[in-house]
């Protein structure tokens, strides 16, 4: 059965089917409690948050469900803290939309305050005894790893390469999600490839390609994420040496989801090719839909600041965006399956999913 | 079963397994007429090709074989013909390697002289009688389809988007070849996207997300490409909807294969990231390792020239690349599966292919 496995029995699952973190609002306790309640593991994003806001958001989870859940967290990645590129930035972004100024208020973040921030981060992720920790963007300290294990929290790493997932399985992970260059939001890629740098391009390896050389080399379960949006997805995920799945735009949609109702509803009207992978909103590499915002960016002369301080510099045409409900200017993250999503609860998309791979394995066992 | 199918029978083959065309030399009539005897469907790349040297190849694969082949020819595309971007281009060549320099005996393919060779190649795929006709960058006329039809010829299309997919079907093909974003060589992409042109990105979507959405609008049998190297990919790839596969890259070390041995030497030797998606080679995207040549034509300040214009400048490096052994300025194509290549002849490859899917199929059945 493709229901049971290591990976399963780690995570303390029915179902491998993992609702993909998805920081920046979808992911709400709602959202991560109903597809926990169903069997499957939600996961909530937590990159942003406050320590006390992330301790808030488990304790709501924990409120309504008590099955297991995920909460994942951005490793700290060192980046060029460079003021003048940061001050022509927001000159220029003053220029794109309506938005507020951002100019008098603006304060970058430093590296300094950003690994104090993932410390308290993951501070109330120990002391709060999380079921299923998962990182992005690195690897995490064996120490750290095991002190988290010795808690009762299982550790998921994100890897995007072969040689990152060799990285994250010495450094002792439990399992490690192999994300393809079909997902949406974020790309994991902690490792230079010293190759290519020269073009300034992410690794971008299909699922296809990715996952079979991942299963030979990689002994910890493996989880397929990127394009994943039906059974079909999640059968050939299992063919192709993966021990389950981790879906994010399936799960945009749903009426628990905090997706805006602008990005719902253009994740309705986008085709595959509609997705462009950029550093317009953050500074790091991220798939989502084309739109005004990116284009503009793209078109800017000077160069766009590393993450998190371009991230920092957007926040407020983000949220201006958000509140005008003007989705040109909002980031559309979805995965290039887009045009399969579906208007369902999370519960029922559990369901429904469920039923689809017991179907596809069904069809091939009669064949 | 897995092998028989609605494209089977169309196609007159045992097991779906299409040796992809790889035009510019490893698609040696040995290797196509190998792939066929071993029940696939081995392809001549031919879209390079003279009207006669056509002829010739076809004529050799006949003498090798009875079973069914294919020959795939390039449709001709519009392009920009810009005497002084071509001549820019080719100075800069000159300065790059050692190669003997192209200014004197440059003349540069045009519109019409394009449109010629591909009637006349046509006019022999017709006059043959070949058993099955695929073809790249573009849709071909009802009427010519029909014409091809009408002679016994089975007539493939290859879409990179639903909406190509939905195209070639329209126009009367017997089936579609699905190029992912992970395959090797020219990409297929023939309809712009209106919404991304301003990148001047190709339209780069991975199977996992691409699959299912044209098995879902498509009646005809689709063909998966791009990634996929053994039994966890084709089974993959039927799991998402396809009734066939078509690999590149797999039979590219076959001793049959006419690809240069620092070619073959390469392959065995690179990783996923790798491979980059570049114009530099012929003006029109494709997937190769990365090398030199590519690195200093992006490097370039000036405009690639449009395709097959820049292929005709690259060309006397290509050719002097191949006589000194150099890789560092071959056209290196290959998809983003390379590192699981296996040195094993044509046949033999097949049967291993056919063990392995089996082998999937039958895990499946039993879980």
């Amino acid at each position: 059965m493709w229901k049971q496995s290591a990976l399963t029995k780690k995570l303390g699952i029915d179902v491998p089917i993992i609702q993909a973190p998805m920081a920046g609002g979808p992911t709400t306790p709602q959202l991560v409690a109903a597809v926990s309640s169903a069997g499957g593991l939600g996961s909530l994003g937590a990159g942003y948050m406050s320590a006390n806001g992330l301790q808030r958001a488990i304790r709501d989870i924990r409120e309504l469900t008590d099955r297991p859940f995920a909460v994942n967290l951005f490793i700290p990645t060192d980046f060029n803290y460079d003021e003048p590129v940061a001050h022509d930035m927001a000159s220029f972004l003053d220029t794109i939309s309506e938005s507020p100024s951002l100019k008098e208020s603006m304060t970058l973040p430093n590296p300094a305050a950003m690994q104090k921030q993932f410390e308290d981060q993951l501070e109330v992720v120990i002391q709060e005894q999380v079921p299923v920790f998962s990182f992005t963007f690195g690897s995490l300290h064996t120490d750290l790893i095991n002190q988290l294990q010795g808690r009762g929290t299982v550790v998921v790493g994100t890897a995007t390469t072969v040689e990152e997932a060799r990285t994250l399985e010495q450094s002792g992970v439990d399992a490690v999600v192999v994300q393809g260059a079909e997902a949406g939001g974020h790309r994991g890629s902690f490792l230079t490839e010293s190759s290519r740098t020269d073009l300034n391009t992410p690794a971008l390896i299909g699922l296809m390609a990715l996952l079979p050389q991942i299963a030979d080399v990689v002994r910890v379960p493996i989880i397929a994420s990127g394009g994943i949006m039906d059974g079909r997805g999640i059968a050939a995920s299992f063919v192709l040496g993966a021990q389950g799945v981790q879906m994010g735009t399936a799960f945009l949609p749903t009426e628990e989801s905090g997706a805006h109702p602008s990005y719902k509803a253009a994740l309705f009207d986008s085709k595959s090719e509609d997705t462009v992978v950029t550093r317009a909103f953050s500074g790091k590499f991220a798939r989502g839909i084309q739109n005004s915002f990116i284009r503009q960016v793209e078109g800017y002369e000077g160069d766009i600041p590393d993450y998190p301080i371009q991230n920092a510099l957007t926040r407020p045409i983000r949220n201006w965006a958000s509140e005008q409900a003007q989705p040109d200017y909002m980031s559309l993250w979805a995965g290039q399956a887009l045009p399969l999503v579906r208007n369902l609860p999370a519960a029922a998309l559990v369901s429904q999913l469920i039923k689809e791979t017991d179907a596809v394995f069904d069809r091939m066992r009669q064949s």
